[in-house]
């Protein structure tokens, strides 16, 4: 059974102020949850149906977390359009502090990517090609906002995310020998260009781009060249699909360079 | 003014079945309103607010179909969460036949793709690749569904896109000359593959990949490689990123190959 109360704190979580007030935040999805139990994240509650807990019982270590509920009483509380077996929810963890030292693989930051769906794809591209590391300015989208969990899958249990202003990031960078690169309509060719592993790659915010003071420091700038020969219409990408193919190309450079068979 | 039978009729076109009973479908946001304009689609009623006229009224050639809304009518019609300055409500054009040649450049083949937003950014990658032919197996999503055309953004209306079966355009492979390439966990790694420009890709639906019968006929079998070394976990990447990856790697080979500095 889930109390009226509980319900009203699950729906509550779907803003910010409220994860930061009740200090928490949920995860839903079977698949997310599963993943979400052997986490880093600590999960205060888990709502569940038979269905759920018969599945992933052997892997939870806490039974006291658990509370089993009717399909119906989870479609009660759930944000999704498509509830599934399960709601967890989790204690917010304290903001991330900044690592000492950049990671000498790919990493990324973020300047001011606002839709959640497009920080959750990306979180879990980076989880794809092993980016370990993920800078977000301070405008960026909130992790924690449920559609970011969501489309970030399980990923965001293994990517580590970083709230961060730009200028500190490029200091951390300088510091642990990353070239910065940022991906600009003025760039160059990606497939022209040699692209160094230890790289700290900067995307913009989905209309404006990148911001014109961040840009100052960039001096590798890289884009991902048009193919369509019909210039009439400014074709674009969607920013989480154009992280893809530039994550792509940097990792194939480096670990699979000038393959033939 | 928009006639609350109006309003009736668009929130309908949401549906398919009356999509095609009414022979309608809507574009909305302006972006795509514009670039929907001089398509080869054709606007019944165009509803929108003077900031959109004053913008676009210049590139619109038939006066007759302009209604002038304000910002409020509008959004008692629209479909979206943040409507913005205009809708068009467009004849719905008869089932595209298939073209009695496959293009020489590359082509997709979509197997049950399901979700709106991901067909919406394929049709929008294949815009920006220059790929101008996109089949879809009959239980693809409609590309006429309100969140296909607005994943799409502009693209749907420069894209050619096919629903057809996979035989029949597998049939067309052959006598084109393509060479049938298909997206499976089983396949080679993609880095390691020479993918020729006359290929046509296969791609899978978003949970069950690609149905087995198809399975059959694709003797070319690739996939992304996997970058993460911790395997407790099945990483996965979303349809439409793999898709712009594996365009990507087709593209770079063909058009950049073995570039060095």
């Amino acid at each position: 059974m889930i109390s009226k109360n509980t319900i009203k704190l699950i729906k509550s979580l779907e803003q910010k102020k409220f994860r930061i007030k009740e200090k928490a935040f949920i995860v839903e999805g079977d698949k997310i949850v599963s993943e979400l139990i052997n986490s880093k994240f600590k999960i205060e509650k888990l709502f569940a149906t038979s269905i759920f807990l018969e599945k992933n019982i052997s892997i939870i270590s806490d039974l006291k977390i658990i509370s089993e509920v009717t399909r119906e009483e989870l479609n009660q509380a759930s944000l999704l359009k498509n509830p599934q077996n399960s709601i967890a929810l989790c204690n917010l963890p304290e903001t991330k502090k900044l690592p000492e030292k950049l990671d000498k693989n790919l990493k990324i930051y973020l300047d001011d990517i606002q839709d959640p769906g497009n920080l959750g794809t990306i979180i879990r591209i980076c989880d794809w090609f092993g980016i370990e590391q993920l800078f977000c300015s301070l405008n960026t989208a909130d992790m924690f906002n449920p559609k970011v969990i969501q489309a970030s899958m399980g990923s965001f249990c293994r990517v580590n995310v970083y709230y961060s202003t730009f200028d500190q990031v490029a200091k951390l960078a300088k510091s642990s020998g990353s070239v910065i690169y940022g991906a600009l309509l003025t760039g160059e060719n990606i497939y022209k260009q040699k692209l160094p592993e230890n790289a700290l790659l900067v995307l913009g915010n989905e209309g404006k781009g990148i911001n014109s003071e961040i840009e100052k420091s960039i001096f590798n700038k890289i884009k991902i060249p048009e193919f369509n020969s019909d210039d009439k219409f400014a074709e674009s990408l969607n920013v989480s699909v154009a992280t893809a193919i530039i994550c792509s190309e940097f990792k194939r450079q480096n670990l699979f360079p000038n393959y033939s068979k």
